[in-house]
């Protein structure tokens, strides 16, 4: 029978609905830039776990305060997520920004300033 | 003689303590956008007067709304203003960014569907 788990729906903006200033926003703040970071260095084509980001990122909010970054960066367009069983995935929609804003991801993970050696020690 | 007016002191970040989240947090506001597109188009090297980025933009914000973007863009590094008798002036702070982020801004300018049509009729 195995765990029961609350599998919420993932909404996803469709690629027209995705719209610059919420992709900024979503951009704008330490933690999900890392969580991005983490994505486009760890992350297969497959994507990734959000459990493997967590662990791999370094970062040490908690469940809740990760999921609502995931939330953001998901409702912004930044990212898709599925469920495997009763874990979450993730990846970029990297194809969808080059298209759309073409440099703009590149020029955002090329900053090396982002806080990503928050690192559990 | 002339006008007194109050000229309140335009203080700005040194260019290392400009941070990308609070670059991309001004940048997460359309009329913020407008802004930035309007200086970029119209400005020559020395700048621009706010009152003509509000003509050209087509913006319709208030004075004190429009205060508060400029506030918001210079605190974070976007742009440079100064006083020119009573009226403000404002620059982009392009070579910052661009050697900061190389392509960042590029990437945002190069955004079509930023709402610059909001044209006064």
């Amino acid at each position: 029978m195995g765990t029961q788990v609350e599998q919420y729906e993932l909404t996803h903006p469709g690629d027209e609905a995705v719209e610059l200033t919420a992709v900024l926003s979503a951009l704008a703040e330490p933690a999900r830039l890392t969580i991005v970071h983490t994505v486009a260095d760890y992350g297969s084509e497959g994507g990734m776990a959000c459990l493997d980001v967590w662990e791999k990122s370094g970062l040490t909010a908690t469940k809740s305060t990760m999921s609502h970054h995931y939330k953001v960066l998901r409702e912004a367009g930044l990212v898709v997520m599925w469920w495997v069983g009763a874990k979450k995935h993730v990846r970029l929609r990297r194809e969808l920004m080059d298209v759309r804003w073409p440099g703009l991801l590149d020029a955002v993970l090329a900053d090396s300033s982002v806080p990503r050696a928050q690192q559990k020690q």
